[in-house]
Formats: structure tokens, sequence, C-alpha cells
């Protein structure tokens, strides 16, 4: 850490694959996890003794080399930060790639961790997606980083440092261009994504759609319920006066068409 | 809940795939959890009102019929509920199998819920190992089973209620006995782990293990870690005065040999 | 088959995801699988008999609702077809989302089946990829369109019939206009990904790639190994005169970035 | 080949992970495996040059390092073989573990490439079973292990050589001690696994279920079926006149049972 004060660092990085259990059999969770919690307390400590101004990071990583790492996504590491009263001092820092690894989308950890705020840095890769495992491919989909960008856009940004590039080229691939290509290819992926989503954003029609989806928090009874001032006998009240809410289709199959439209608009 | 308190229910479980997610591009997760966790604040007002003595419980799920399920897993699912406020009223019930939906061991879920103090119920069904699919088959693995049991009977068992049998048998056992079968062959999987467990528990061995590999941690430098009262600094000065700490081999082939010991006792 | 015939229909489909097993202690596999090809064979002879001009096809599915299916993935198909000299009368029928369920990429199979002139035809659906299950999605990726459709232009097209739109809208996509949009979205990508894959043809250059990296199997030792003339003394004997083969990259990075290419052109 | 000969080799195996493909893009598939064929040829070839006796064996994997092998599984292997007339030379080299990556029991591919006459060997290892991907873990389910020896012992044992050993101690296990633990928690799992086998064997209760499962096809129009003497209008006439066949229950539950009393018999 004082490396990274004295080279300006915007980021500091944590990352503990080994930090998890083989079995369950020989290992204290709780206890462990207490643990990794006084590590990343003394750590903000210091950072503050030393007038370390990065952002502190870290990256979950469900697994490998143990069965199990206990940062294992972003939920599981925000309980922990959560629970010992560290999150103030922490971010994560995403491997969109790793979200595979527990059957998940690969922007899923993106949104998760942008929801509660805690988003800090991204890391530009892939995996191929229907294997369970990490093969560290450079990026290639732009259907899936567009996702990302999305999300990375909506919260304004990456506030400290950026995305990082941390594909790896294949065994086979043997020339030093091939690393350019696959550098390349990953810059290209996540601009044309950047663009992408900086379309969809400012089009407007994803967010008129949405909100027309959650208009009935808005206003009324529902807004009443998500400023949480309601009891269930109000809900059993507002019912029995206004009837059982009309269901209405999510329409996922026009989100995926609009997306779609911007992915790839039609040519000729 | 009303019907749940007339018949002395000891739990009252939420279990809710369909709140979750097909894509991110037409939800808003953090509100989305927000709202449940109005309901979940208004349900825990009313279970107060009423009087209903009844733990209540959330069965988390991966995902299906959703591409993603909020409560997706044990840690996800304490998060949301910590982040609300809403921890001291919820316990989680686990279905052990739906953790071999993102890749984690069938007891991971019971042990990690276990750790926070959070483990409420227990489902006695299980899932084909090998497959990220509910395929909600009779317990049949005992030894997965007894890892189960050790963590509840650690635990000091399940305060209300207990286990439940959630296995289907399968498409094509078409006869009534079949269903006595499966019923007879969970029971006895879980019945032969606890007895499996308990006599782990009560020889010592691996408790005895387990303090010490952590004994470190007992008295000295560990024990002020683990007490919250060092800082980076003294860890500095400590390495410095008695050297990087000896690495200890985790022993996991012995553990896993003397956790076969317990399953198959060795016979003629 | 008789309805068949009297619709002209070009395809007869058989999908049996129920000959499998559950549990490898209550099945004789191969006794099975004998049996299976008795119904092919009889199949086969009344479609003679009767004079059915329609290709008959076999759709595998890896699993569900058996724990295994015996038709699990085109290559254990083939091999059954092959083993009981059925393979003359049979092609298959891919479904390109079931790869998924053996964790290999969307157009495996169909590329698997091509490679043995043995692809009859295709559904065009998708599963979620990072999923191990059957999520019946409407067609959504044209990246993994296109590679389908290269394949199905390189061996001059689906010799009778065409591609099945197999998709299924979301559980909560409740509108009749929610069924035309997930079949529009279908039919778009699939249409896209056969205009990427003509122009990736037609252009050349995949094919000059991949010519130059099988250039020594044109000519010379490489022509005879290929012919089937050599023996390993032979190969001895080559290497001792002229040194280990060089090795070339794969370039993988640089197919990958061409694709990208094709997929999304350059645009402002 | 000539070292092996001079060893005295009962088996000598190709183990060929590279031989597979990264993308679709840039490789002809059957023009590979023919090649592939090519070198099993002129290998065959070989060894009746020089009078080796061993087992010439193909281990198959489905990943890794490619995205794909072609020696997948044991299906796709016994087709290749099968298509380039090899199968009279190869048998098949199972680690069961490898099953379990496209989702597989354990025990699947020893079953099926026994179910056609080539299996030849079996590596005595695991992987963790939630997991998709190769662990290596030292064997230590014995449930999972008695299933491989029951069909070892039913086709007579493993004519040349036997199991060998492949599983690896965990990295943090860091004592000798460690790896003779791993490799006794192996052997005693697979032994155990023989002695449960051949007891399953001998009492015959197994085998007489599944002779009375398969009853019908032992005398009159069933034998005549698997006999090849049928058409579908011999089908149609003899329904016709006996009615649809009744449907059996498949007795799954009582299978797992009965196999539950024999992996571990009940105990005070």
């Amino acid at each position: 850490m004082d490396a990274a004060k004295r080279l300006n660092a915007e980021n500091f990085v944590f990352f503990n694959p080994r930090d998890g259990y083989q079995s369950v059999l020989q290992r204290q969770f709780f206890r462990d996890m207490s643990h990794m919690a006084q590590l990343y307390r003394m750590a903000a400590q210091y950072r503050d003794k030393i007038g370390f101004r990065g952002q502190l990071l870290i990256q979950p990583k469900p697994a490998d080399p143990r069965r199990h790492q206990y940062e294992s996504d972003a939920m599981s590491t925000m309980h922990m930060l959560r629970h010992f009263g560290l999150d103030k001092h922490y971010k994560l820092y995403i491997k969109p790639a790793f979200a595979r690894l527990t059957s998940r989308p690969y922007e899923h950890d993106v949104y998760m961790a942008a929801a509660y705020n805690m988003l800090g840095c991204v890391d530009a890769s892939d995996s191929w997606p229907e294997f369970n495992g990490t093969s560290d491919i450079c990026a290639q989909d732009m259907r899936d980083a567009t996702l990302v960008m999305k999300c990375v856009l909506e919260q304004g940004g990456l506030q400290q440092g950026g995305f990082t590039l941390g594909g790896r080229v294949r065994r086979e691939s043997t020339e030093p261009r091939d690393l350019f290509h696959g550098h390349i290819m990953a810059m290209d992926t996540f601009a044309r994504a950047l663009r992408n989503a900086a379309r969809m954003i400012s089009d407007g029609s994803f967010s008129r759609s949405i909100q027309q989806r959650y208009s009935s928090f808005k206003s009324g009874f529902g807004e009443r319920v998500e400023m949480g001032n309601m009891t269930l006998d109000d809900c059993e009240d507002f019912v029995r006066k206004n009837g059982e809410p009309l269901h209405q289709s999510s329409r996922h199959e026009h989100y995926e068409n609009m997306f779609n439209y911007y992915i790839s608009p039609p040519r000729q």
C-alpha cells in the first residue's frame, strides 16, 4: 500500500482466491470470514494512517483453487462487508466472466454491485459461456459487454480507475501479433459496447419502458408501499376496494428485440 | 398467516422463485429488492400484531422460473435482510440441493446460513449432483446428508420445526409403493446421517483437529488479531521479530479419510 | 408416418427424451439401445413399404426427463446409428441450445453432425447460455446463430425442410403481441445470421485462412499422410531428414476479430 | 511404443487433450478427426510390426485446454473409431471424473464403454461433483466407486492392466504424509467398492429385478422384436390383438434403497 500511494494508484485490489474451503469438515466459516474482516479493518486503518487516497477494492471469485471461495460473488462479499461494518471502505472489482461460474449471466455481478452502489472497477475479459471454468479469453462478445457498459454509464461511470484488460491469448496462439489482436479485440468490444450503451440511454426507449413498468409505484398506494408506510391490513383494504392488480406483461421479447436493434442496427 | 397461527405452525415460509429477472434490461434490481423488503417488513409487523409465534423463513433458490432469483442463495438473502434491517425477523429455509445449481457442494448453504446464525429449517431432498437443475430426487446420499446433520447438531439443532421431506419419485415410478420407498429412503438417509454426525461429534476427532488447526488464534498475537486490537504496523513488527509463520498442511486427505471412516466403518 | 406421407412432410422426427436412464442400476444400456435400433429399423422398413419420401430424423437431447438420454448428442446418436447399421436411413435434427447442456458451444452439434454429413434440420431457438437447462428462449444471439448458418451454407443447405422455430415466450409475457415479438426476434436473428454467414463465405477470408492453415496437408508428406499411405517409420524418416515441423500460431484472436467484423461492421 | 514393448506394458494410452478446437471458425472437424485416425492406423500398424502385445487405449476428455476435445467422451470416441474402422484395435481408458464435465454421472462413461465392449482401463480418481472442472481429488466417494466396480465385475474385469490412481492432494496439503493419506483413501474407496459390488452381484437381487423388468423380451413377441424379425405392421397387429402393454413402474426408489443397503448396511 505504501507503493500504491507513491504510484498515485487509483485503486488497490484484494484478490483472495485461497481464502475459502476445500471441505466443510476442516474450516470454521464464520471465524475465517471474521479473520478476513480483521485484515480489511487493518488495511482501511493503514490507508487512513498513510493518507493513501485510492479506492480499496475486493475482487470476488466463486472458486478455484479452493472448492469455494468465501468472497464468492458480489452479494456474498457485500454481505461480509456489511456484517463486519466495512462497506464504507470497500467497493467491488467485478470480473464479469466469474458470474458464469455460478451459472449467472455475464453482466450479473456488475448490476448487483451497482445496485448497492458498490461497483468500483470492471475486468474487461470473458470466459467461454458454456463452460464452468475460467478460460480468460479476450473479450469478444459485444452483446454481453453492452449490458455491462449500460450499467456503468447509468451509475455515472467508475469514479476511480476504469476497466482492466484481463484476457489471455490461447495456448496455441504463439506469435507476438496474437497478443495485439487479442487486446485490440477486447478494446473494440468494450468500445463498441460503450457506444451502443450510450445510444440506448440517450434514446430513452428503455428508460421509458421501465418507468412505464414501475408506474404503479409512482403515486398512490404503490408509492406509499415503496416509502414503507403501509401494513398488510392496508394492502388488504386496498385490494378489497380496488380488486387484485391487473397482471401486465413484462414484454421480455420486446425488450430483447429493442436491444438487438442497438447491438446490430439493420443494414443492407 | 392467520391460518398459520390457528394451526400453531412452527414456521412460515416465503418462497419467491418468481421474484427475479429474465433480463437486466427490464428490471431495477435495488428497487425490486427494496419492494420485497417492504413485504417482509409488513409481514413481520403483521406477525407481531396477531401474535403469531412461528419463525418467519425465506427459502432461497438460484433461478427458475426466472433467469435469476434475487434471493438466490444464503449469502445473497442474508445480505438483503441485513441491508434492509430485517435480519432479526427472518431465518433461512435451506434446500441443500439448490446449492448444486450454483456449482457449490450440497451442504454449502446449510453451513453458510448457520455461520451467521440464520439456519431455520432444512429440506431433506436432493438433485442429481452432476446436473445444474432441480431434479428433486428423494434424498439418497448419506455422505452429503451427514455433512448437513453435523452442521445442524453443532448449532444445537433447529429451534422450531425440523426437516421437511421434499423429494419426488421419478416419472416412471408409477405405483403407490414407490412413494413409500422414496420417503423411506430419504428418512433413512437423514437418520443414518444423524447417527454418523453424532458419532463424529462425540468422538471429538474433528473438533480436536480443527482446534489444533486454529490454535494460533488462541493466544498471543493471533488472539489479539482475532479480537480486533491490531494494526498492520503491529503485524509488521510481529513478523520482523518472529519471522513469517510456518505454513502448516491443511491435511485435507486426513480429514476426508476420517470422514469415510464414519460414513462406512470397516467391516468384514 | 401414414399421416406424414399424406401431408407430404419433408421430415419425420423421432424425439425420445424418455429413452434413457435414471440410474445405471436398473437398465441394460446396450440392450436398450439395440431395442431403439429395432424401432428405427422397422420404421425405415415401413417408410420404404409405404413409399414415404420424407427424411427420417432423430433429435438428440442430453437429459431431461431422464438423468441421461441415450441419444444424448450428435456423436452419441451417430455412434448408435452406425453401430446398428442405420446411418443411411437417418439424419439428425439438431437443437443447438441442447449443446449448452453438456457444456459445449451453441453451434457444436450442428458442426459435428455436418462433419459426418448427417445434419438434416436445425431448431432456431436458444437457452440461456450460462445455465445447464432448457429455457427455450426465442433465439436472440446473432453471433451464435451466424456460426450455425455458416455451417449450413457450407454444406449446401438443408436438403429437405429447413429451420423450425422452437422458442417460447417467458412466463410473464402474457399478451398475444409478445408471441409475435418472440417469433420476429428469432426470425430476424437467423435471417441476419444468414446474411452474415453468406458474406463471410463469399469474401473468402476465412476459407483462405483455413486453407493456409492446412496447407501442409496439400502436398508432399502431409498429403500422403492424409491419404493413408504412411507408416510411423515413414514419419520418423521424414522428421530425421526435415526436422520437427515448425509450430505455427493458430491465430485464434485474428479469427475472432474477423468474425466480429462480420457480426458488427464498424459504423459511426 | 518400443519402450512399452521392452517394459512389457499391458496398456499404451493415447491422451490428446490438445486435439480439439477453440473455435469452429478455424478448424475442419472431419479433416482433423481423419488425421487423428491416420495416427491411430499407423500406431496399430506399428504395434503389429514390432509385436507389441499391449492394449492400445484412448482416454477421452471433454475439454481443456481446448474449448472442445474431439475425443470428448466414450460415445464420441467410439464413433470416431468405428467410422474410421479402428474399433478392433483400440479400447477406452475412462476417467470417470471427466463425465462430470459434461453433466453426466461419475460412472456414466464406464457403463457406456462397457456396453460396447470397449472398456479397457479405469482411472480411480474424482473431481468435485458440483463443479464443471477437473479438480483431480483423490477418490473418496464409495457410492460412486461401487457403481464403477459393479460394471467392471459384470464384464469380467479389465483384461489387461487395471485401475490407475490419478488423484492429487490439495494445494495446501504440504506434508509427505498427505500423499499417503490421499492414496490410501483412493485405494480404500475402490477396495470397499469392489466388495460392495461383489456382494451386490452374488446376492443376485439386482439381476433378478432387472431380469424381471426385461422379461417381456424373453419370449413371444418381445423376443421376436429383439431378434429383429418384426415390422411395424406386426407391432400393430400385436397391439390390436393384445392391447397396449401395461405400463410397469421402474421402481427407481426401490433400486436406490437396495443400493444404499449395500453401500451402508444397517448397524447399531
